[in-house]
């Protein structure tokens, strides 16, 4: 394949770069960014790509186009880029979650043109290209995404990309994702940040310094609560829906810990402590996390 | 100084051994341990310790004794040790909470003996003399309590003890310990193992194997959700009071995050998500956590 178009080079999209440079995916990368200090970065960085300044030179004679911007940056961009978009064309992007940004997508995006939707399950709670690396992906997860209207010919084509780039592939429909991963990963940042919010709200009102203690459990929590935040109000808004649902049940279930708790009841609780660490032996057993404890690191 | 005697020697107790054994602290290291299995394991890893059968064997000559059992198990040790026990011995613990569990060392001690208790801020999700390591408080706090009733002589002594462990030692009374440790331990293990048990409520009612897909947040918090069950609840029971307060600020936080994703209030969430950021720069300058940016663990 001749030229892949990657708009935004931040982490994500920085380590695609990486990795299809490396195995040679396609020969030519071009890349719209619109920071000027990723672009200075990525100068610095002398990353294999060609850096261009209007979208229309990134996207005429792309193979592949792959959006990596926040989410809430795709309807600015497809008005731009329509009229150089032809149906030929493959595009899919990296966003966290699905119903909502795929109307916005359907409603800007000119007639005829195909976007297949990707969610490649990697990150970090930091951004920008300078941490991006080339096995980002290995190893983990990418869902496609396979709706009504899906071309099947572009998502076949993305399965083939996503294995180069080094990830095990699943295909889910549109809701079935978003349900998923309100719980496995939109609840849990969502938690971590609150959890860091209500620690800071005590420290205020009890006016005592605590942070200096938090080794035994709000560290952890605070490694998440540190990630971009314009990603994860996006994710947040997008997936709405499912996210609220699962705040419900957490609180719901919250409720029924403060009870236990409150009215000391052992076998109840007990039963939620032992059960809940099934899950980790799951985890450990799919490979998703190393079976090796955690003392903190140093 | 001669004798220790550590009761209960599993993650943290048989770290203590290796600690004391190592800078010699102590000459004769002496250990109860009430787990069959547990003895097997300080055996077959030839610990340099005296286990021993009775309690009895144990007090007599010590100049220190310190539990690491959960401390659900104090009062039953306590009224079996009582009278054996002289004023001048030194007793401490290394519990994570305080109030309640010393109104039950006060209610059941027998009289003129003196219990000055700590809180080393180490451990991990694992559990068991196996998983001990002599650098374990390393570099961490010990907190100290001074109450009313604390013999000076012997907060000055546990001081310097912990300081040869390895630890940075802090005093605080026990209402202050038991709140900060509230918000910066408790809740924070609460709220992983209420994650978690959320995670499979919904995988249950949706019918959907959603665990494999838990790279992207949820992995993280199930590993704190591993944690022993007992020492938690009795951690959560002890500190009833201060837990349930920091659940109630917790869930008004998230009805608050509910609302502005309800709303799609930009302004409010953005202010949340980046606050938030703030925490944890200053984990990191406090050096309770490393600046390294995390990809999950290979």
């Amino acid at each position: 394949m001749k030229k892949v178009f990657i708009i935004g080079c931040g982490l994500l999209g920085s380590s695609l770069v990486r990795r299809i440079s490396k195995k040679k995916i396609f020969r030519n990368i071009f890349v719209y960014e619109k920071s000027k200090s990723n672009i200075i970065k990525i100068k610095k960085l002398k990353l294999p790509v060609k850096i261009i300044k209007t979208l229309k030179d990134g996207i005429v004679n792309s193979d592949l186009i792959i959006f990596c911007t926040p989410m809430s940056e795709y309807k600015d961009l497809i008005l731009k880029m329509n009229k150089f978009l032809s149906p030929k064309m493959l595009i899919t992007d990296i966003g966290s979650s699905k119903i909502e940004s795929s109307k916005v997508i359907k409603r800007y995006l000119k007639k005829d043109i195909h976007w297949t939707r990707s969610h490649p399950i990697a990150g970090s709670e930091v951004s920008g290209p300078e941490h991006g690396k080339e096995n980002m992906f290995e190893g983990k997860w990418c869902v496609l995404i396979k709706g009504k209207k899906t071309n099947l010919k572009h998502l076949k084509f993305l399965v083939s990309f996503w294995r180069k780039i080094g990830s095990k592939t699943v295909i889910m429909n549109p809701e079935q994702h978003d349900k998923i991963f309100s719980i496995t990963s939109h609840l849990p940042h969502l938690i971590a940040y609150n959890l860091v919010k209500s620690a800071q709200d005590f420290e205020k009102n009890f006016r005592f310094d605590l942070i200096k203690y938090s080794a035994g459990g709000l560290r952890d929590f605070s490694r998440i609560a540190a990630s971009n935040e314009i990603m994860w109000r996006d994710i947040f808004f997008d997936n709405k829906v499912n996210i609220i649902k699962a705040i419900d049940l957490f609180i719901k279930n919250l409720n029924s810990f403060k009870k236990d708790i409150n009215l000391k009841n052992n076998k109840s609780i007990l039963k939620k402590l032992i059960q809940t660490k099934k899950v980790r032996s799951k985890i450990i057993k799919l490979k998703q996390d190393i079976n090796k404890p955690d003392f903190g690191r140093d």
